[in-house]
């Protein structure tokens, strides 16, 4: 069979998933997720040993330690995916709720309900714990799923894969319900990206390339966030040791994910007295400093200069650029002209510069006296997330089972007709 | 300059458009939408006389009645731009309401607060009419919009236009609120569509073609639908009279529309009592009838026959398909396969039968013993809309205000770091 055929075979099988979970009692959907949670327990040595077999690949090709850290699964993460499927089994169930209801003037009542999008799918790298996380998400918020992971994941998503199959299978879910494509040849992809009609919604996970792969080439509406450029900026009116116990946060805790600071912003007016005592602190968790010229005045030549690029880099590790600012003004602008419109704090004392930044600053969380780390799923009472949107449409932020949903308007009449 | 160029330079006033209408106070937008109406009443004459070229041209091109007649700006419709203008600025501003505020464990106070989504562009053809509705939308939105119409509306376009500048020049919007691509060459449509990062939204409006063009090609997040194929369902347990007007209304009252029935779905329980009723009705009003063979037994051999491609046509006109369905199941599974998600009826008494259909039928809007011809912003009690979704990502159904706008996350804390 081609590609095309293939992937059409899927989707449609999908969309009867979607017509089936759409449908499905909450006290059912659940019923499932516990049962994948002690399948994935049962099956926890052969998903070791098919991980075994891609951390060997991944090795042999030279893939660094983050790559192999990602993708290894122990018993730990093991325990961790056994843990979510319980978690989304105790929230709340998002399908169904009444967002809104309106009575007209003629008698109409319109309600408007939420229901799930229908079919997601998944474009994603090396962690094959998210095979396990996007299952247990859309199965709860009503939507059939179609995971493609990465080649070098393979064996382990087939392990997990087998696990969750088994558990659906014995509660009678719908075949469609969750489909992994093992087929990880780069035509399947592109056949998935032309499906409209078939699947409802694309999110990338992984990298920045991968991500802009996916938007130049799918015609499928797509969900994501390309990197997390965020930024911390300490007003002239900072509390300055919150202000250091923040941007210590952001950038120190975990260098690594999207909601980290890259860059710190610090008011002229404060810059001679708190840059010092956080460069120090950085300086000594290893935190390799690039700043900008009058910051380099102020901490001396260990700080090597940051240019426009650097100012535009998500380092994703303990590197962090420095600017002083003129005015509140001007760490706006540089977060307008640099930013991701991810995550972006001030720290002020200040109510009317707290309220400027929150009003200009066009991300999608604003934070005021808090670390820009807390933007995620759970951080925000959600629960879980199916990913970050730096998007406009749709969901910005943390995703989770409210946002895998949209609504439908039902309206009911006693036989009204328009004239 | 070339087009990339000139859509560059487009694009980064309407940004900036966007950044100072985000922040706008809802008096000052409602004092410019009164200023425009003045202005556009004022300038009728020239409006008159630019829609008269449009007019000519159109005519000497052979373009049909229907054509023309969207095309059209007479005296009524000038009337209507200018009422339009007035209405929405009595119409609430939605930017700033607080849609959720949760306050978190570790005392973080997260709101979910309604911005604009930043800069529309919209892609439409001959009515002139959509040129002042869109700005006065996005306006009140917050949001800046990039106007592309068709070459045979370019006349009425730029003098609509020039009176919409006219009225916001004195009251100093920034001049990036809102621009017309004079220029309707191919190539600048495709600069828009390209145009990741400078425009956040487009909505096409016109013929299928066009949407399937725009959607096929565009990089940027585009909403529409692509058509209305609407179904009423009249159930084993329905009302007949109601049914009769119901159905009567949803294919006579306007059948240009995409929210006018193009399939009636009717119960074989009462298809012999409810059919000669209501066929004799539609023939008198010219509705050409096509039917399933059940229905052509029924009706006699005045009704052509209903082929699988009339089920997936979208007359706009008087003609309608009829098909005699066994149950309700049946009736559902005839939408899902034939139907446009857009809005779909069904006429019973049977509670249960309702709420099946309801919750089955997976349409922007879903009706219980109503027309589908309520599909629309103003009978919604969105007061207008700028169109309407078969979309499920973002906004289905009809969009007003609300649809134009999206969310970011404020949060507010004392200092607090992720642990």
């Amino acid at each position: 069979m081609d590609s095309k055929t293939i992937m059409k075979d899927i989707t449609s099988k999908a969309k009867r998933g979607a017509a089936s979970l759409a449908v499905m009692k909450t006290k059912d959907k659940n019923k499932v997720l516990l049962a994948m949670a002690e399948s994935l327990d049962r099956s926890r040595a052969g998903i070791k040993k098919a991980n075994a077999i891609d951390l060997k690949n991944a090795e042999e090709k030279g893939r660094n330690k983050a790559f192999l850290d990602r993708l290894k699964m122990d018993d730990k993460r093991i325990d961790g995916m056994c843990k979510m499927m319980r978690d989304v089994s105790k929230l709340q169930d998002p399908v169904g709720e009444v967002l809104e209801k309106r009575e007209r003037p003629n008698g109409l009542i319109i309600e408007k309900v939420r229901v799930p999008i229908g079919v997601i799918g998944i474009i994603y790298e090396a962690r094959p714990n998210v095979t396990a996380d996007c299952v247990a998400l859309c199965l709860k918020s009503g939507n059939s799923v179609i995971l493609r992971g990465g080649s070098e994941a393979i064996n382990s998503n087939k392990a997990i894969y087998a696990a969750l199959k088994e558990a659906s299978a014995k509660c009678r879910l719908d075949e469609g319900a969750f489909i992994l494509i093992e087929d990880t040849s780069r035509q399947l992809v592109e056949e998935m990206l032309k499906s409209t009609g078939g699947i409802d919604l694309i999110m990338p996970r992984g990298g920045e390339s991968l991500i802009r792969e996916v938007v130049e080439k799918s015609q499928v509406p797509v969900i994501k966030h390309y990197k997390g450029i965020c930024h911390v900026y300490v007003d002239a009116d900072a509390d300055l040791a919150m202000a250091e116990e923040i941007s210590y946060n952001a950038k120190v805790q975990r260098p690594g994910v999207c909601n980290a600071m890259e860059t710190m912003l610090v008011h002229e007016k404060i810059a001679r007295e708190f840059l010092p005592r956080i460069a120090e602190r950085l300086k000594e968790a290893g935190v390799q400093l690039k700043g900008c010229s009058e910051s380099r005045h102020i901490l001396g030549d260990g700080v090597q200069e940051a240019t426009e690029e650097d100012f535009a880099t998500e380092w994703l590790d303990l590197v962090l650029n420095i600017r002083v600012v003129d005015s509140l003004q001007e760490a706006i602008s540089h977060i307008t002209k640099f930013g991701s419109n991810h995550s972006d704090a001030i720290v002020t004392e200040n109510a009317s510069s707290a309220k400027e930044f929150t009003k200009h600053v066009d991300s999608a969380a604003v934070y005021v006296n808090a670390s820009t780390r807390f933007t995620d799923g759970g951080e925000f009472g959600k629960g879980a997330e199916i990913g970050i949107s730096t998007d406009k449409l749709h969901a910005r932020g943390p995703m989770g089972l409210e946002e895998l949903c949209t609504y439908k308007y039902i309206v009911h009449g006693a036989g009204q007709i328009r004239t």
